[in-house]
């Protein structure tokens, strides 16, 4: 069944509307019409079967039949901090972190971060990013949108270590360190809202490695292979949400 | 440091022979010259550090300085059988699942496969794939290059299934069992090769997915978000060589 997501005020009672490009997608490429069902969630967790009950070329309206007990949302919140990659990378990262299960992206510019953005650009690539995060977890049946932030540098990415429970960092150099070492030392069950701090292309200067130990950081060996910047955050997230949340079951 | 594979038949006691694409590589791109240092691996996990003697337009020539004990590859090897998807998904799968650490990729053909590729195309992509994991062996510093095998269709890819301790089927159906709990329920020091069926975008029938459990494969549920084709299996070898590999430390 198609999945969608609408505001919350788009919500009244049992009718729920549906407006922008949904209403193209629906009527001309699915062609769904009065009578036929999808699902409708309002980004807040709440999920709802719903009928459509009128399509033009505005809007969609609906009934909800009935309201449904879905848990597509892991119990672990993880936020994604990553060094601005090259390219569309940054595009790949967004969308296949969102199917995973990711909460939150944050764009870093670091030392070794090639890729420049102007204010103006680094606002509608932030648009960009959103909009692929929003398609992501429709595909992807979610109940929340992940959020991406504003573009950060290093400085005001460490000053956020202190909201988490646990913050990891891969790092070529860690010689002894892997995931499972840091998560048994950690009482798993305090663990709720996780840290990913991924480098771009270059890796993070050691300098960012020191003040990153220094707030509590944890770096991290991801095995023998090395793993590019846009594999990197996705297989830590995966590894976390199976030791941690609900994708290994 | 720079990361080539050379055949075996091209390393004669210490001399080491570049040939093919690499050349230019290493002369015009990398502008490296006599002196240089290098590692180059034999497909074989043999690795060594290697000083450029020599080179010129058609092959470069170096020296084995030392053997390096580098331990690359995991302990256990995976299979991918991946449905064909369609665009260029299957770059995608087979570069991102080469840097994590597979072993060998099949593409298949099922019942809600739409790609549908002549003997000379499939013989073409093949090439193609296999280019893409040698590419991704060399960036990842892996010490074995993935095998791409031809395309194979669903009955061919169950007779596979015999020849692994452990074959998973990830399926939205399955409402229980996850990763985990295959696991747990078997004597993980015993598994050494493992099978992951994928299925393309429109997942696997009701009948495959019967015949699979027949012949042994565990359906499995990947947590409660729909993940797409390209994803799934990243993410099952992600958690597999997390949890019996070397990704986790």
């Amino acid at each position: 069944m198609n999945h969608f997501f609408v505001e919350p005020e788009d919500i009244r009672g049992d009718l729920v509307i549906i407006r922008g490009q949904d209403v193209k997608h629906i009527t001309r490429s699915l062609r769904l019409q009065p009578g036929d069902e999808i699902t409708v969630a309002d980004g807040l967790e709440n999920k709802y079967l719903v009928e459509l009950t009128a399509t033009n070329d505005k809007l969609v309206e609906g009934e909800i039949k009935k309201e449904l007990e879905v848990d597509a949302e892991s119990d672990i919140n993880v936020t994604l901090l990553q060094g601005l990659p090259k390219s569309k990378k940054m595009d790949l990262i967004v969308r296949k972190c969102t199917e995973l299960g990711i909460d939150k992206v944050i764009p870093m510019e670091t030392d070794h971060t090639v890729v420049k953005l102007s204010s103006s650009k680094a606002e509608k690539r932030k648009k960009r990013w959103q909009k692929i995060a929003k398609s992501a977890a429709k595909q992807s049946k979610r109940t929340r949108i992940p959020l991406v932030e504003d573009v950060i540098n290093f400085e005001s990415g460490l000053e956020l270590v202190a909201d988490y429970d646990l913050a990891v960092m891969p790092w070529v150099a860690e010689e002894k360190q892997g995931l499972k070492d840091i998560i048994q030392q950690q009482n798993t069950k305090e663990i709720e809202d996780v840290l990913i701090i991924i480098g771009p292309e270059g890796g993070f200067s050691p300098q960012e490695v020191a003040s990153a130990r220094e707030e509590g950081v944890q770096p991290v060996l991801l095995g023998p292979r090395t793993l590019r910047t846009e594999t990197a955050g996705l297989a830590v997230l995966t590894m976390l949400l199976y030791e941690l949340g609900d994708l290994g079951g």
